[in-house]
């Protein structure tokens, strides 16, 4: 259990090595074992609750002062809530030894697995180029883009989104005939990760908020403008924005274990994605509230029933036969396909726009509210009592 | 059997005294026995058709002329028949003592039973304020307007018509988060009610017709702005403009005791609500022609399927079973609620007050319509000879 | 097996006689064997692939040039070939005096039957005035259009669009409440009949391409205008153009027999009907992509479980039922029903118009691309092998 100071400042320089980012959260970690081991317990005032950063650190320091065991929870991937920053119960021993003992642990599971990462999947590499959080490719006239975050349930960090915007412009301009969407591991996607928005920019947070609606409006306008047919193979649970834009998809192809979660009045939010024009007129006000606004959960079956999901699979071979149906559909000649999919878009793209604009301005809004806040701080407090 | 002269002069100056308006239909009731008693039979000219008061009285008074037994009708509540001046089938012996006796009994009966219903209830006033046809609460963060006439199975009249309006502006600046309504008895409503339109003015029907349409648009946009999570606990039946709209509400939940049917076309009439708009959007127009042309009676799983009903519950859980969910929906932040409906009824609301105005345009020429007025006096001879 | 000069002379002269044109399949017939007994095998130079009416004329008689049988192969109808010219596998002996016999042969069958078939029916022929490819009556209110092509599966030819043009006008001119579109025989319709477009105009096939299109257009823009509640009763498979139009119809009964099949892209074409606009609305893009892009084939209770179909009956009572439905909603007031359909109608009439002509300008370019050319020649090819 100890660490010499030898070992701390040997971790200290190999953390000034590592060759990929290890994240906010392990950043998080380290800064507060760091402090912990050099200053001790925290003992500065909490900064306010606006700013998120500090607020982060203070946290997670603080959190080190006087527990006597040090416990990394799960990671919280709940999607929706942007400004998030501390998913994490740091507990600690009060003893800077210990600290510093963990520091060192750490940077060295960082370094190891780090390097091993980056080593394995040389063939993952040859298919999608150059993607962090995706995997991409073309196959049989089909491009799959795969959310690729299982050990994160495929939550949508900034970079993700990024790249999401860079795979579909790349599969408008490739020659397959479909797009695909898909998630690696048991989830399909989990919806907006609360990680990425802890680095909150000199502007503040209304900068911050600003920021990430002009990104949500882009995101959305993506797939409101994507050229082919755009499937979506919903491999298991889908929260939040991964179900919205669902609504903009050409055809939804579920495992009966997928679910549709879109909680958004539980976090003090509102819908995106274009839902709140695709939903009510896919399934009627009636229905659409129901998960819009009282945040129901529906399966696979009674999304189907409502017209969101196109068809439903058992899960034992929901693989097989959806891609035996799309290399079928792929053989389909590509252009008819491609001004199909144009002349039933176009009707209502203008529409679609507008209400991507509107939605982004009130969620902007709603970012800054105390509903939002308190619903992220109330679902952290509960999450942390578990 | 027999009423003294004293009797019915007494009678007389009771009526002057009573607090309550008793309605048309007694007033008219009123009329006929008086007019019987000190003139003898009607022998005056039939009035013309559209001259609906005077016809209504002539039709009152005629009736007592020939025949040996009053009997009070049924009233009929069928909704959607806007120019009945009549529902009541009265008989009567042809001597003026009879009707003599019977205004005094009459009148003996109204004293008591108006006052007697200004007495109970005191605790259904603490709660409504001021509500004559309607119950209103607020608890729990919702409010609750209850169709409050179960013995015309909720028709509504245009007292009722002007406190629903009263009643949804109050409950949008209350601090509820959620706004419900629901049918007092075994009815939801039987929409609307005739009895309100047998007070021609002085401008006669097109006055009338015209006045009707403008309280109607009136009435259909307190619906359309509603500002808040707006549910329909949909009770038992319900008839006409109170299916209708249901297109305009964000959830609506049944009963399975439940039934949807809007007989427009039977009465020469067309659609309001909305419902030429919202229904082929929810449904489809094979599905919403059914209803709103054929007049197809739904039930409640049948609604359901059609996408205008968000659940069906068994009737003896009903209740419980839908408080328990509209409790829990109001414990969400109301801003992110609000503001949600807000954002979906946006995309529309230009195009739904569109909707409405042309609809309440057309409804104004079809009450004047031969086609309406036989189809309305059809049903009354048919509901007559029952 | 022989025919005499004479006979060939008498059969040559009897073609001129005929009373009615026989069709270009027929003709291209008596192209080839004319050519093959008068000049022998065919030694022409082979026509470029857009020359479809001399490259039919080709085809025809090439194929008399070698073979030792002569097949009239059964008649292709697949809906919504525009441009196939042969759909015949003409076989034959090589000599010149087997295709005088088979001249003689076909002349004299022509004769026949093309006499028989102008004198019976006297009594359709009283009911509808002056069609060809429709029946026509009114009775109990309703106006009857029969697609009467049962042979042909009712594909709809030049002749036949023209028809349904003029039978609409007049229905929607007549005293009927309600009309009804049905087929006779085993199909509903099996959509646009590929048999029209082998007259390739002076223009070429870019005229072909732009009539066909205003065509087109005009023929969808008389459903989008009818002003009277217009019902399918359909009576079995439909496909392409008869599936799309049915979102403009205001009811649509079917027999558990029919079938729903828009196989689009499977021919390199693009939907049209309005249903890129229709088929979204009705049944959310999910399941409208399916159908218009992916080219699934649904069957009546799915088609109803979508919202396209309003019910779906036994084939074995299908007509008693639907017929008494029919004129029990014939019976009720036509100007409610006509005016009810008008405001359903209105709110959604000009955009009908413009996806109308969105989608005929498109397919006009579709019709001429080298997908929609290889699209038809691959499915020939593939008929012609079976």
């Amino acid at each position: 259990m100890r660490a010499s100071q030898k070992d701390f400042e040997n971790a200290m320089n190999q953390v000034k090595l590592l060759k990929k980012d290890p994240g906010n959260e392990v950043k998080l970690k380290l800064y507060a074992l760091f402090k912990q081991a050099t200053e001790g317990p925290c003992n500065m005032p909490k900064p306010g609750v606006f700013d998120f950063v500090n607020k982060a650190k203070w946290d997670a320091w603080n959190a080190l002062g006087s527990l006597p065991k040090m416990l990394f929870s799960s990671i919280v991937h709940f999607s929706e809530c942007l400004f998030i920053d501390r998913g994490l119960k740091l507990v600690s021993s009060s003893l800077q030894e210990t600290a510093r003992h963990n520091y060192v642990d750490l940077v060295s599971s960082l370094s190891s697995s780090l390097e091993s990462s980056s080593q394995v999947e040389p063939g993952a590499d040859k298919k999608s180029t150059g993607y962090e959080t995706l995997m991409m490719t073309l196959e049989d006239g089909i491009t799959k883009i795969v959310f690729n975050r299982p050990t994160k349930k495929n939550a949508i960090n900034t970079k993700m989104y990024d790249e999401i915007m860079r795979a579909l412009k790349a599969a408008s301009k490739d020659d397959s005939s479909l797009t695909v969407l898909t998630g690696n591991g048991d989830y399909y996607s989990s919806g907006n990760d609360l990680t990425n928005f802890t680095d909150i920019p000199p502007g503040g947070v209304e900068e911050k908020a600003k920021n990430s609606a002009i990104l949500l409006r882009e995101f959305v306008d993506c797939f409101i403008d994507f050229p082919k047919p755009l499937i979506a193979a919903v491999n298991g649970p889908a929260v939040g924005i991964s179900v919205t834009l669902l609504g903009l998809f050409d055809a939804v192809f579920a495992s009966d274990r997928a679910t549709f979660h879109t909680p958004f009045s539980h976090l003090g939010q509102t819908p995106e994605g274009c839902s709140s024009y695709t939903f009510p007129k896919i399934m009627g006000p009636a229905k659409a509230t129901e998960m819009l606004v009282f945040g129901k959960k529906l399966t696979a079956r009674e999304a189907c029933t409502n017209g969101l999901v196109t068809e439903v699979f058992p899960d034992s071979t929901f693989q097989k036969e959806v891609w035996t149906r799309l290399k079928a559909f792929a053989k389909l000649p590509p252009n008819a396909m491609r001004i199909s999919k144009e002349v039933m878009r176009n009707s209502e793209k203008e529409k679609l726009h507008a209400v991507n604009a509107e939605e982004c301005s009130v969620l902007q809004g709603r970012w800054l509210s105390d509903e939002c806040l308190n619903a992220v701080s109330n679902f952290l407090s509960r999450k942390a009592r578990l």
